[in-house]
């Protein structure tokens, strides 16, 4: 289930209903899957790092963007240009650690949920929008830089905003680097 | 998990490699979960059904259509409105019953294959997009339309064509009505 190289990609659009109900549906059916939300919020994550995986290249074909010079500008670039081309959203950045590899995208709202009111009472520890997560760790992989991306704040879960947090792990050459 | 009434929608897109993507995972969770083909098939069917349920009220909020007065004009707000919509292609409409009660819509590219090569061996008989199949049938019932919805032909089988064959399935009271 690949796709041969060099086939012309058509960008064009589709509505965000059937992908947030399709969403849904493949969340639930992992619900179904999996008795505890840890296994589903890892399941998840690892479909949306697979996803990532995938998504850089036409990221990459589409966006026409430069090489990000520093974490700032890259969580900048996910926050603008990728949520922007992908969901139609732009979350805000907080750069949230003194030593500048830390940062939250902070969502207003999250297109993902629109159908969802809340989570079930049974389902209290489900990061609904876990894939998210993962699709950034994969892209940033695929750019080389090592990354955590978790939910911080969940709007599902009665918080205020929804904040998904991204650590840049420094690579051990940039700490060898820094040391000379 | 449900929408409360009145939630004021905004109809703006989203990539769709993203969603072609996310249901890929969905189709690859389901080829996990099932052994059978015809398994996976249903439960994708089943899946669009619920979907469709649901998304008809955005597709009448949004579409401005009017009430269709035959399966004609049924078919082809389907092709040219729904599907232009929701996944930006327009497949072309054939009648293929004289009764006026089947139709064709016919995909010369499927969007939602555009990561797919070919279907694994073990998988000759999966019907990969189901879902729209259960999508189709699940908001035409809303609008109290009975149909059959199935895949007549997919490329992914080697077929020159992607082909839904839906089949309206005439109401007891319309047959009745014939007969007086």
């Amino acid at each position: 289930m690949s796709r041969p190289p060099g086939r012309k990609q058509e960008n064009y659009k589709i509505s965000r209903e059937l992908f947030v109900l399709t969403y849904g549906a493949l969340v639930a059916q992992l619900c179904k899957d999996y008795e505890k939300d840890e296994d589903v919020n890892t399941c998840l994550d690892r479909m949306g790092y697979g996803i990532g995986v995938r998504l850089i290249d036409d990221f990459l074909a589409h966006s026409a963007v430069k090489k990000c010079r520093s974490y700032s500008e890259t969580a900048d670039m996910i926050a603008q240009v990728a949520f922007k081309m992908y969901l139609g959203v732009t979350p805000s950045v907080r750069c949230s650690s003194a030593a500048g590899n830390e940062f939250s995208l902070i969502l207003d709202k999250n297109p993902l949920v629109d159908f969802v009111e809340e989570l079930p009472a049974e389902r209290a520890s489900l990061c609904y929008c876990n894939l998210l997560c993962g699709v950034i760790r994969g892209a940033l992989e695929m750019v080389h830089l090592a990354a955590e991306v978790t939910f911080l704040q969940d709007r599902l879960k009665g918080d205020a905003v929804t904040e998904i947090g991204i650590t840049f792990l420094r690579k051990a050459e940039d700490r060898k680097h820094k040391r000379n």
